[in-house]
């Protein structure tokens, strides 16, 4: 029920036009990065899983809808015994992907295809962003492990779980969220706020008690009166005091406010003099991973980073802006490709029934393209292939010593799943490797090198055939 | 569970120190207005009480924490038995809400208070940053509706449903998500996607079938192949050809792509000359407060606007940073106050049990100034009161003839909700009140007028008191 109106009163016009058996093509594909990165990272094929695999509709939807006004009886009737048909491919969890290629392929009756748009675009749009994001502070931190910390500036519930579990494939090591490592067994971490420290009588007295309860885990928050003058004196004193005759190490100290690259030199000095040169300091507030980059260019001594809202939300640019687009329609048992022109040039399809491979160097390992074709087209990696820009032909590149991958998996075969979902473990370590086969400069977080998605030249011909009939009608 | 993991490692902390029933206070407020804009609206109340009023830990949850190991089997056992017994306060859904000032008070056992900080800051953080960017976006728009379309691009599902609530809160006329109007009542609307379009084998046919399907809420879609020689050319011979027979009207064509001023402007002569006046010309894609206000200001011929990830992501500034701070503890059966200074000023916070007043012109109704004091302490509008900017505190304004409103009511007492929760168009109508009643400079987009937030003198003389005191024993 989570879906457009229009998305209802579509499906029901193609039922009352005989359209239940209809095929057609939807492609989910994006046409901007975030934050004009030179990759995005794509993330939620597992929900999107378990909602399609759920999908139905209850007495309670249908008595909503009844009410309408809009719907005919007999397509109320099709929502009741509703059962998923549809064919859908899609590139896996954790992988590098890239505007205008088909990451979601939907086949199936139109009206099936059409009622699901919402869900796969929310689904998968707000994993990917997120996702995206961590990979790049993950990046700006090189390899210092990234908590994350956003549950409370979440935009809402779902928001805070979905995006913990995002931002572990992207590369962090821990949440602050429970219910993200109750659900997800993603790590969930987590220290003291600053009312445990102002609920006691002195800042020493907070530490104190928090340290003869937790004394194996040890994280203090040292900024809620005066890091140097006082929070870090009275940690120094409790790690001596109370871990030390224990034999305990003590963990970290957190700062959460001020200059963190002066203050954490300064209290890696005072640590270090006080013998704890094996006590960690996080740094929290506000990052991001420019702020993270320029911290470690400082030379702040931080070892571990938290971050919120930045990472979360993806304040920078919180939107990704996954489409879903039909792209071929079953006419006399043959798909017919589709385009939209719309007024904007670069709001313009990519027709037809298509397939995704990556073009890999034999050698390296390193991906040097990806390279959209007709669906049937076999790509034969054993002679040289050339390739070449879709809008500036004239760059060409001729490809030898490679091997083609298809990124595209069948997850669902006529409504039923057929894809075992990969361990969460499985997908982070894959995003890693993946993000690893990448150059440098696509990887550079400002005007990366854009990375080459080539259209096969079947597809390229088959779209400017359908441009120009299109032209022509007008 | 939605929690943050250091909420519970501090509950157990607390109650192993024994203080289940030491009472503390905290305050949910804001530093930032979003969009650096004048005012916020608060939203999402309704949420947080239905989430309070159902708070329990079920057997799993205790399993899982047991798992962890870090808290105590009585702790446990308090929670398997958790009965929520704070005092909430609030301000009602709707308010213009100002930084600094609190917005919720939660008093009763730490323990608990500490439990559900997570969950009102994501509760409320969400929905006031949606009411307040619609806000902006319907008064950027001078009185046409807007619609809220961004589902889809929404950061994950309940932001989709919760996003609409708040949207509709803020001043919007309907949304396109089937579930909040199921769920919410509010107006779900939805025309038609150009995959409609496309899988036609022309647009006048697509047209035309949609015609005859809901010839009484034609609103044709007419930028899938260009607007001007095909979209509104077919829009009208179908509007002409299935409907002028039958005596309806059209309602109105939709316009996603383009130049939006002149595409409006040529489809309003168009519809003119062919005797479509009365026909509606509907604006979507990208838009937000400023291209909205731009094309009015263009002449553009926009009667209605669709708004998506713009307003459900608050794109342009997506984070609501709601805090929620200690502010006082229960000792020896007295409130005694708690400040955090931290190293960044604007972080440092106001103590004390407190209470929020307006004050208005008591002939205009015009809203003058908030006015945070004491708990205890009463405002008597019958005499001159001098109020000071807590900052710059020479800046004096001595008020006559105003009336004070408590903006704090009362919701939870003992843990027992006493709020009769309003209806969403109570809540939506008592929203455009309160925003009449601002000065039209605080109102502005940009450089607003800053609205005063002023301390009573006995909050004023507490806080510098104790940071006196905080600052002389480091």
């Amino acid at each position: 029920m989570l879906t457009d109106f229009y998305e209802m009163t579509m499906s029901n016009g193609y039922f009352e036009y005989g359209f239940t058996e209809r095929q057609a093509v939807f492609d989910m594909f994006f046409r901007k990065i975030p934050d004009e990165a030179g990759f995005a990272i794509f993330a939620g094929l597992e929900q999107l899983v378990e909602y399609l695999r759920n999908l139905e509709f209850t007495p309670d939807d249908l008595a909503y809808f009844r009410e309408k006004g809009q719907f005919s009886e007999a397509f109320l009737e099709y929502l009741a015994n509703f059962k998923f048909e549809c064919d859908i491919w899609s590139v896996k969890e954790g992988t590098p992907v890239f505007p205008y290629e088909p990451v979601v392929i939907v086949k199936g009756p139109v009206i099936q295809a059409q009622l699901i748009e919402t869900m796969v675009l929310l689904t998968i749009n707000y994993q990917s962003l997120v996702a995206t994001k961590a990979n790049r502070m993950c990046r700006a931190a090189q390899g210092r492990p990234i908590s994350e910390f956003g549950s409370r500036r979440a935009q809402s519930y779902d928001a805070a779980i979905l995006g913990a579990r995002a931002a572990y494939i992207g590369g962090c090591a821990s949440t602050a969220c429970v219910i993200a490592d109750r659900d997800y067994r993603i790590p969930a971490v987590g220290t003291m706020a600053h009312s445990w420290v102002q609920l006691f009588d002195s800042e020493y007295e907070a530490f104190e008690k928090y340290a003869r309860l937790y004394p194996d885990n040890c994280v203090f928050l040292v900024d809620t009166y005066n890091v140097i003058k006082s929070g870090i004196p009275n940690a120094i004193k409790v790690f001596d005091k109370i871990l030390a005759p224990q034999g305990i190490r003590p963990k970290a100290i957190r700062i959460d406010s001020g200059d963190i690259a002066y203050l954490s030199k300064k209290a890696r000095k005072m640590l270090d003099a006080a013998g704890y040169e094996d006590v960690k300091i996080m740094a929290t507030n506000s990052l991001d991973e420019y702020i993270i980059r320029d911290l470690i260019v400082q030379g702040a001594k931080v070892d571990m980073f938290g971050v919120g809202e930045n990472l979360i939300t993806s304040k920078s640019d919180p939107v990704f802006g996954g489409v879903y687009k039909l792209a071929a329609v079953e006419k006399d048992g043959k798909f017919v490709p589709r385009i939209k022109i719309s007024e904007s040039i670069e709001k313009i399809t990519t027709p037809c029934f298509k397939n995704l491979y990556r073009f890999y160097n034999k050698e390296t390992g390193q991906a040097i393209a990806d390279y959209v074709t007709m669906r049937d087209e076999t790509v034969d990696t054993s002679k040289p292939i050339t390739i070449f820009d879709p809008v500036a032909t004239w760059k060409k590149q001729t490809l030898t010593n490679v091997t083609a991958e298809c990124l595209l998996t069948q997850v669902f075969e006529k409504g039923r799943c057929v894809y075992k979902l990969p361990e969460l473990e499985e997908i982070k370590a894959y995003c890693a490797h993946q993000v690893d086969t990448l150059w440098d400069e696509v990887k550079r977080f400002e005007h990366p090198h854009r990375y080459y998605v080539d259209l096969s030249s079947e597809l390229w011909n088959n779209r400017n055939i359908l441009l120009e009939e299109i032209n022509n009608i007008q």
